[in-house]
C-alpha cells in the first residue's frame, strides 16, 4: 500500500506558497516513487469536504509552473477550526488515509496543527511549512513570502523618494502588519543616508502620538525640504485608542452612538485629513499599498523562491521523525552566513507572534538602527544604482 | 562659440523620464562635442530663476546611471506658465543664449512650448519630448513611461486575481487616469480568457452607472465565483455628477451648505462602501494603486527605457529642423511592425487629449475587444507562465 500526504494552503497569499507544495511533491517524487500526494482544495475546509487534488499526477513541467505561480494555487481559507471542526478534519485525513498533512500558513496554521496532533494521538504526523509577509513567526529568522513583500516596499519607498524629490511635499505609504513591523521597516532597507526617504518609519511596536508624528514631519521638511514616511496599518496611540480618532482630532464626526463616522475606518484618509490640516497648501499624499505588495508577480525573490521550495521538500525528507513546524533559521558562518532548517515542536510557534527586535530601531522609533539595517542588508535584494547628484 | 542647449523635465514622473535627458546629452556629446547641455532644474521654473546644472560635464557613466533611474532627475514642476510666466522662461533662456530648449512633458508641456515658440519669432528651437503614463498624447502610438507603468498594473491585476481565485470575493483597483482610461484597461492585458480577472474595466470614455456596475458584478460573482474590477480614477456618470455620490447613494452625507462629507472625495472609500451595502457579508477589497505604478524602480520595461532614450537623442540630432513635438509612431510591417520617431507640429499635440479609441471596448464598455487587445498584446511585456489548474 502507497503512502498518502497530504497538503493544504491556509491564510493569507505570498509570492512564493506555491513553492512549497512543489517541493514536497518533487522530493515525495524522489524519494517515495510510490507514495500519493493529495492536495486540498481551500485548506482544511478540502479536507473536511473530501474536496481533494492528486498533485502526484501532475508533470514535474506543471509542478514547476505552479511553483513560480504567486498565491495559493490549491486556494485558501480563513477558517479557524473549533474543535467539532478538528475533529471533521481528522475524520478527512482518516478517510483518505493520510500518514502526514503539511499545513502552510502562518502562526494560526501551526496553532490548528498542534492541537490536531493531540487528538490523534500520535496516528498521523502533522507539519507545519511557514509562510507569512508579516514575518510574524517566532523561531523563525525570516518567512517565505516575506523577501519577496520586503522588496516591493523597498522599491515603493525608493520610488516615491524619488517622486517628492522631484517635486517637495510630504508622502505617506501604509503598509500591512497589524503587530508586527517588519515590512514597514524594509522601506528603509535601502537608504544610503538620512536625505534618503523613507524619513520616518511608524511601526506597531512603538506607540503612535499624531502630535509627535507631526513634529517629525515638519522637522524632516525643514531639514530635507520633503517628507516620506512609511506607516504600519497596525499602529496604535499609548492610550490604546484608534490612531484614527488621534489623527482626526476635532475633525472626527460622531454617530449617535458616539462612534466614528469614517467607514472603513480607513487610516489613509485620517492621515491625509490630519496632514492637510497641519500644513495646508503643501502637496501631502497618503497612499494604502494594500494588497499589491504580499504576492506581486513582478518581484519575486529567487531566494525566497528557493527557500519555500526547500521548506517543502525538507517537511517530506523528514517527515519520519514525527509532528513538528519547520523554521527558518540564519546561521552566522561565513560572508552573511546562510540560512538552515530547523524542525520545532508546534507548540512552539502556536498562536505566538514575533515583533521586531527592539534594537532595530533607533531611540526616535522613527528609523532603523544597525541591527536592523544589517538585518534588511542581509535579506531584501540589491538596491538598483540610483543617481541622484542633481538635485 | 559653442552651442547651448537646455533641457528640462516637467509634469508627474515616469519611469523613463531621465532617459531622454540622457539620450539629448549623449547624443550632443557625439554630434556636437563643444556643445553644453544645461539642466534646468524642476523645469521651467529652474529656467526663469537661472537654476541649471551643467550636463554635459557629467561622465558617460553617471550619464547611464541617471538614464536608469526613474523620476524626474532635474526636477520637475506643475506651474503652468501665464503670459508673463512665458516672457521670464524666454528672457531665462535668452540669458544663457539657449540654441535650443527641449522640453519633456505632456499636453500641457507641449502647450507652453508652443507659445514660447511664437513668442521667440524664430530666434531659437523649442523641442517637445513626449512623456506620461497616461498615454493621452495625439499623434503618438504610445508615449515614454506608459509601457512601464501598463506592465505594472498587468502584474497587479494578475495578482489580485490569483489572489481572490484562492479566497473568492470582489476586488477592486482603482488605477490613475483622469480623462483617458488606456493605463486601466492595460489590466486586461493577459487576460487569457473570460475567467481571467480583471473581469470589468471601467474608463473615463464610458459613463459609469453605479446601478450598473453593481449589476455586473453581481453576473461576474454568479458566473465565475468571484470579481476583479479595474476602474479609472476618472470614471463618472452621464449626468456629469461625480460618482462618488452615485455611489454612495441614501449613504451619503452631507454638509449645511449640501456637500458631499467625505474628505477628498476619496472614490476607493464609495465604491468599498457601495459595494458593502450590496454583497453584505462577501469578501470585497478595494485597493487605491496612488503613485506606485507610475515610476516604480522594480519593473521598467527596457523597450520603455529604450524608447525614451532615443527621443532626446533624436531630438537633438534634428534640432535643426526646427520647432516640433515629437511623437513615437507604430510602422505597420513585418512581424508586430516597428516604432518610429517623428517631428510634428507643437500645435497639432498641445492642449489636446488622446482618448482610448471607441474599438478598443466591447459593446458591453466593461471589457478589451479585439483591436485593444492586440494593442496591449504589442505594448506590453509577455505575461508569466501562470498554471491555474487546480481551482
Amino acid at each position: 500500500m502507497s503512502d498518502v500526504f497530504v497538503i493544504a494552503q491556509g491564510g493569507g497569499p505570498t509570492a512564493v506558497i506555491n513553492q512549497t507544495v512543489a517541493g514536497a511533491v518533487l522530493e515525495a517524487r524522489k524519494r517515495f516513487p510510490s507514495a500519493r500526494i493529495l492536495g486540498a482544495r481551500h485548506g482544511v475546509r478540502g479536507i473536511r469536504n473530501g474536496d481533494f487534488v492528486e498533485l502526484s499526477r501532475l508533470t514535474d513541467t506543471d509542478l514547476r509552473r505552479l511553483a513560480d505561480t504567486p498565491n495559493a494555487g490549491l486556494g485558501s481559507t480563513r477558517d479557524k477550526p473549533d474543535e467539532k471542526y478538528c475533529a471533521e478534519i481528522l475524520d478527512g485525513l482518516r478517510k483518505v488515509e493520510a500518514k502526514a498533512f503539511i499545513y502552510i500558513g502562518g502562526n494560526d496554521t501551526s496553532g490548528t496543527l498542534a492541537i490536531l496532533d493531540k487528538a490523534a494521538g500520535g496516528s498521523m504526523t502533522f507539519l507545519h511549512a511557514p509562510k507569512t509577509i508579516d514575518n510574524d513567526l517566532v523561531e523563525n529568522d525570516h518567512t517565505p513570502g516575506f523577501i519577496s513583500a520586503a522588496w516591493f516596499v523597498a522599491h515603493a519607498f525608493l520610488s516615491t523618494d524619488l517622486d517628492f524629490r522631484a517635486m517637495p511635499g510630504i508622502y505617506v505609504g501604509i503598509v500591512m502588519g497589524r503587530h508586527a513591523g517588519f515590512l514597514t521597516a524594509a522601506g528603509q532597507a535601502w537608504r544610503r543616508d538620512e536625505r534618503d526617504g523613507p524619513h520616518l518609519v511608524y511601526v506597531p511596536e512603538r506607540s503612535f502620538s499624531t502630535q509627535q508624528f507631526l513634529a517629525d514631519v515638519a522637522a524632516m521638511r525643514d531639514r530635507h525640504g520633503r517628507c516620506v514616511v512609511a506607516m504600519s496599518e497596525g499602529v496604535h496611540g499609548d492610550d490604546g485608542k484608534p490612531v484614527i480618532e488621534s489623527l482626526l482630532g476635532d475633525r472626527v464626526e460622531r454617530d449617535a452612538h458616539g462612534n466614528v463616522q469614517l467607514s472603513g475606518g480607513d487610516l489613509g484618509l485620517a492621515v491625509q485629513s490630519a496632514l492637510t490640516a497641519a500644513f495646508p497648501k503643501v502637496r501631502a499624499r497618503v497612499d494604502t499599498f494594500g494588497y499589491l505588495p504580499r504576492a506581486f508577480s513582478g518581484l519575486v525573490s529567487p531566494v525566497d523562491r528557493q527557500e519555500a521550495f526547500d521548506i517543502g521538500a525538507f517537511a517530506i525528507a523528514t517527515h519520519a521523525e514525527g509532528s513538528a513546524s519547520i523554521a527558518l533559521r540564519h546561521e552566522v558562518g561565513q560572508g552573511s552566513g546562510k540560512t538552515v532548517l530547523a524542525r520545532v515542536p508546534l507548540d512552539a510557534v502556536a498562536a505566538k507572534t514575533r515583533l521586531m527586535p527592539a534594537d532595530f530601531l533607533a531611540a526616535s522609533g522613527t528609523a532603523l538602527a544597525a541591527p536592523g539595517r544589517a538585518y534588511f542588508d542581509r535579506l531584501v535584494p540589491a538596491a538598483p544604482d540610483i543617481f541622484t547628484g542633481i538635485l
